[in-house]
């Protein structure tokens, strides 16, 4: 594969950007390999040189001079992940005005501006990316712009906002009141100290805006969102809702509705809402988020992932980073490249945990025997049940991760052994 | 927005070919207007013309002779959802040899000759999209060739078969045995009459190759897929597992594996094993399918959707027409075009289930007033609970499904009544 050189221009040096520089750093010969697109920062923008990083920096690299990278024509892509309106905003309409793509992280601008950005890159027709802005590492931007552009789809539901999700866990997992769990967020780091942009739903608002855009193809910006956040739910609120079958959730909401002309109008909302247990969207606990989405033609589709953080966020604008580079080379193809055959694992290399289930005699010290087997091949045991039926017993084990080759050794044992009637089952246990 | 006209070649009309032909024509003018792209399907090349169709079709778009529409420079896009290896492998060679792009959902045509494909595919620099072919209508395929084409994949771990997943899951929630559930599916049409293919894991092998292929950038094929089915499973089997905190579901699994001379190898295999109640892959059930992908920068992250059906896989297939589609066209650009201002909803005409908390005096009566205010503004009640405490009592309903105006009047009307003391909580229910 012939390699290309990409040259990016990075606007901002924040938590996301110093993972974005390590992690391409780090992959960068992977990619190489891959997609034979090498790729560089060849320069960063910041407000303050000499600021301490947390990663190493060549010092060459880093400019207070934004007009040093919006359209040089050495510099082949943008990315951005300042923040802010302005002077993000002129800085990417620079950008894609003269011919460059960008990759932004920006939610509040998306959510403003959205519609101004969408169409200077129809006009130069260069790549605006976004998968950063709406859900952290979650892939949701994409699979909503391609592949399910053709898609009818109704409504969107989202758990998009990390902090009042980390809140609400914490009250409902805890019984904890929430204004000592928006305490924690805030020592943890997870909130801002003016909690109002998350707690009363702006947050949310603004991602719930970008997605219903994609999802609906019309002008949807944070100032139509209607809010309600979750500062009045009370651990009551919670015990309530869970005798009535559900948990509650801070839920931002976008759906096309007919109106009573007919008409389609789109309602796009936040708030705290009861959610039933067996709902997918019930099980997304603490700072991790989903975007549930509803189409006429696919049914329920559910992305799940981390909603927030440096380094998932980073992989999100990564992920933007090579699709928009490759733009720029190539054609279109496979996307995959050249494909070696790979060394496949042989059985007994794998680790794991085990479930065993065990037919054996009711009798005095048959447990002590069969821990023992257990002992000598190294298999220490995660949990463990007894059941006594007449002059039979059953034990049924978790094993601690192992590798399956002395959990095999095990079963040999197992089997020579006197007490043990039958081992019934053996199946592996879904893990870490 | 200039329009321009895609001709699409489709072999094959089985179910996900007939849905993918009402779809088309159903969205065909909103896919105009959002992406310029007029879609029409000008061939449909099948085995037998006079076959009996679930939906009408004009004479003149069937035909038996693939040759008119490969290679055919009035088709621009070839659409395979025939199935099998042959001829299905040597019709999408010989379009993309030729420059068509090619959309198929075909995983055993892929789990076998990918790797041949992909290299065609890059060879001619035409799109190969294949979003249907692992799991129905869940974008997956996207994500992972492209959000996620720089993560470090370290496992990927699926549901990816909807019949053994209705079986476990009818064996767990009923009760039922292996032989019946099995039963039940094949008489749903869930199940083939020769149900090895999905019980043996022959069918979550072919797509977890394809996944292992994209996540790795290797060509795993098929026959690299250690495999165990779900006959040996029992119900007492599932009991156990319960009793230990975990429910039992066939699972795919691609992982990368460092060996002891340091080399990477990769492993794929399909297994049951049980899955502990609070892992987001507990909650799949039925004919619904999730991909759980785990990576170093981006962590954790689940595709949860429909794993079959035509319509749930005729979208996806859409999805990767409109995209191979605007390749052919644009350079790159928004993917998003012209965005219009729509009809924003006003607050009171959404509908929704709530939950209402009411604070009320603890004497005779006081329920049947109540629930008359509510019955006055035609709201009507899903479930209630009563609770004393010494003077007063508590009330909290969830009511079935009401325009917010009709909650908001019955509100008015509950805060106006003397044995309510206090409405302390109204939150909307998430149902369908």
């Amino acid at each position: 594969m012939k390699s290309s050189s990409i040259h990016i221009g990075l606007l901002g040096c924040g938590t996301v950007g110093a993972a974005l520089v390590h992690l391409l750093t780090e992959q960068r010969d992977s990619v190489k390999h891959r997609t034979g697109l090498d790729l560089s920062i060849e320069a960063i923008v910041v407000n303050d040189i000499n600021k301490e990083r947390s990663i190493p920096l060549p010092n060459e690299v880093l400019t207070t001079d934004a007009s040093s990278v919006i359209g040089n024509p050495e510099i082949n892509l943008i990315v951005e992940v300042m923040g802010g309106i302005e002077p993000a905003r002129e800085l990417i309409l620079g950008a894609l005005n003269s011919g460059q793509p960008v990759v932004t992280a920006n939610k509040e601008l998306l959510a403003q501006h959205g519609a101004e950005l969408y169409a200077a890159a129809e006009k130069s027709g260069v790549d605006l990316l976004f998968e950063a802005a709406v859900a952290g590492g979650i892939p949701v931007v994409r699979p909503l712009r391609e592949s399910l552009s053709g898609e009818p789809i109704t409504r969107i539901r989202g758990i998009i906002n990390g902090t009042t999700n980390f809140i609400l866990t914490r009250m409902t997992q805890d019984g904890v009141s929430f204004d000592e769990a928006l305490l924690e967020a805030q020592e943890l780091g997870y909130a801002e100290l003016d909690s109002t942009y998350d707690v009363e739903g702006y947050d949310a608002g603004a991602k719930i805006a970008i997605l219903a855009t994609l999802a609906f193809g019309a002008d949807v910006t944070s100032e139509d969102v209607q809010h309600e956040g979750i500062s009045g739910i009370t651990v009551e609120d919670i015990k309530f809702a869970d005798r009535l079958g559900h948990c509650i959730k801070l839920v931002a909401v976008a759906e096309q509705i007919i109106n009573q002309e007919g008409k389609s109008e789109i309602g796009v909302r936040v708030y705290p809402a009861l959610i039933p247990f067996d709902h997918p969207l019930a099980a997304v606990n603490g700072s991790f988020n989903a975007v549930f989405v509803e189409g006429d033609a696919v049914g329920e589709l559910m992305f799940y992932g981390p909603g927030a953080g440096g380094r998932p966020t980073a992989s999100a604008v990564f992920g933007d980073v090579i699709d928009a580079s490759g733009n720029l080379q190539r054609s279109h193809g496979s996307l995959i490249g050249a494909l070696d055959r790979p060394l496949i694992c042989p059985p007994e290399s794998f680790e794991s945990s085990f479930y065993l289930n065990l037919k054996v005699e009711d009798q005095p010290g048959v447990l002590a025997r069969v821990a023992e087997v257990f002992e000598n091949h190294g298999v220490s045991i995660q949990s463990m049940e007894q059941e006594g039926m007449a002059s039979e017993a059953r034990l049924t084990f978790i094993t601690h991760s192992v590798h399956e080759k002395d959990l095999l050794h095990t079963l040999e044992s197992l089997k020579s052994l006197d007490v043990v009637s039958n081992v019934d089952s053996v199946l592996r246990v879904v893990g870490d």
